[in-house]
């Protein structure tokens, strides 16, 4: 079969073996927003023809695609859900040369019962054999961080945290972005703002030190915007591990942003499980087997 | 005398009389920022000229204007600071029209050893009697919130909260503005987004639930940017007051601004009372009457 994690910048596709390994991969810049005049079947074909000339004619799809503003609209299903749930609830799509299916969003609300609703990376965390037979935590990194509970093979819950783009609009919009020049993401400036994470104050008066340590010398500005980084993801994972002590964390990502936050959850009193993007491989053969294809 | 509060964007300039009553005041846009090529003598001269032809010649002026930014750069004082140690550390300005003086901005470090600085809000603090007299704490609301703590008459350390900033950057240039549109900035809206603040998951988890609450009908566009707001103003308030139990909160600024901090310091469990901008004319003239002006 053919699995694609297609998202919101992104295309990656998987030809996926019987036995659930990669076959052969492709990736590129073609996500949802990328594709002109929702040209999707169109893309699609340009992007994984070669095997569908093999042969292969099962093609799943997570992610974005599946949302409103992609191919089409595949409705959430509640938590909690585990594989079975999700390929018995796969949205067909019109498509000439191959079975083409997509994989439902999840929804969930907050232990304050607030909405959350989230796609491609419920594919993602099925992907992680561990998680899906012990149960426990995964953290999927990037500009909408999401933390997922797995409990007895399900997705139980999971929250949402605005990281990624919250960093970007500080330091992009704001005064702190004004004595920050490019430097090394990683090492001493990083930690040293996950650990500041932990001080009375908040995160409102904690980010205002990194221009008031700038003025006064205490902090170079090529190693402001990972000290930034690392008070905000610090934030994050203190909040999110809040009540769990000691957990394992299942990291998924690409690998620089499993690295730091490796770093910082170590820093914070857990354990990271590092896994790269190939878990979305894993979680759709995994879909993928239990679906009717006829 | 004559006594002028110089911010960055604002110009606010009072007549006081010996009894430190208000005379007479005027207000301008003509801060630091939109005075062109550094004119802060013609500027004042014709904001002010009218009171120094009826032969006022004492002027202080507070604020960013004693910023490196500004007319003349005024070093700061460490804390704990009383007015008489400011007043006894007044900046002169050479100013053909009348005698000039620039008071110091304030440095401290917070609990944690890390820098912070204010340049017109020690002035503000310092002309709330009720804060000299019986101490505690006060609270300047705005871009970057200062949280001031008074004993025994002297500034004792305050921290400063990028509050205002981080909502502007959130509304203007990440998701969450996209299904923003204006409404009223107080009322339950606001009120349901300080009592988020409250909730487990941390800041960056609850600013997610703006959009996700907007998507599945929970939160009405026009009712998102002062739900947004209450969750800033909320962490803000409920940071600064950690560790105070029940605490008097003297609120310093615009009526609209104190109107909404002092429904939050109440939801937060605090008393707020209230003080607007001509708290600065107070100071001013408390750190006036106990300067050399020979």
């Amino acid at each position: 079969m053919i699995g694609i994690d297609w998202g919101t910048t992104s295309f990656r596709a998987f030809r996926i073996a019987c036995d659930g390994s990669i076959r052969d991969r492709r990736a590129s810049p073609r996500g949802i927003l990328n594709v002109p005049d929702a040209r999707f079947g169109d893309t699609l074909r340009e992007e994984i023809g070669p095997w569908l000339a093999l042969g292969e004619d099962r093609v799943l799809l997570s992610g974005m695609i599946g949302s409103r503003q992609g191919w089409k609209e595949a409705p959430y299903l509640g938590c909690p859900t585990a594989p079975a749930d999700i390929a018995a609830a796969l949205t067909d799509i019109d498509f000439d040369w191959a079975r083409v299916k997509l994989v439902p969003g999840l929804s969930a609300t907050d232990s304050a019962g607030v909405a959350e609703v989230m796609r491609g990376e419920e594919t993602q965390v099925f992907g992680v054999p561990a998680l899906m037979t012990n149960g426990g935590i995964a953290c999927l990194p990037g500009t909408h961080s999401k933390w997922v509970r797995v409990e007895n093979g399900r997705i139980a819950s999971f929250t949402t945290h605005m990281t990624g783009e919250t960093y970007a609009a500080l330091r992009g919009h704001t005064i702190l972005g004004r004595t920050m020049r490019d430097g090394p993401a990683n090492g001493a400036p990083f930690e040293a703002g996950v650990r500041r994470s932990a001080d009375p104050g908040g995160l409102l008066h904690h980010i205002f030190g990194v221009r008031a340590q700038t003025l006064v010398g205490a902090l170079a500005e090529t190693d402001a915007g990972a000290y930034l980084s690392g008070i905000l993801i610090g934030h994050e994972i203190r909040a999110a591990m809040a009540g769990s002590d000691g957990p394992v964390v299942h990291v998924i990502g690409a690998p620089e942003l499993t690295q730091l936050y490796a770093t910082a959850i170590a820093a914070c009193g857990g354990y990271a499980e590092r896994h790269d993007g190939d878990a979305a491989a894993a979680g759709l053969s995994l879909i993928g087997e239990q679906a009717a294809w006829t």
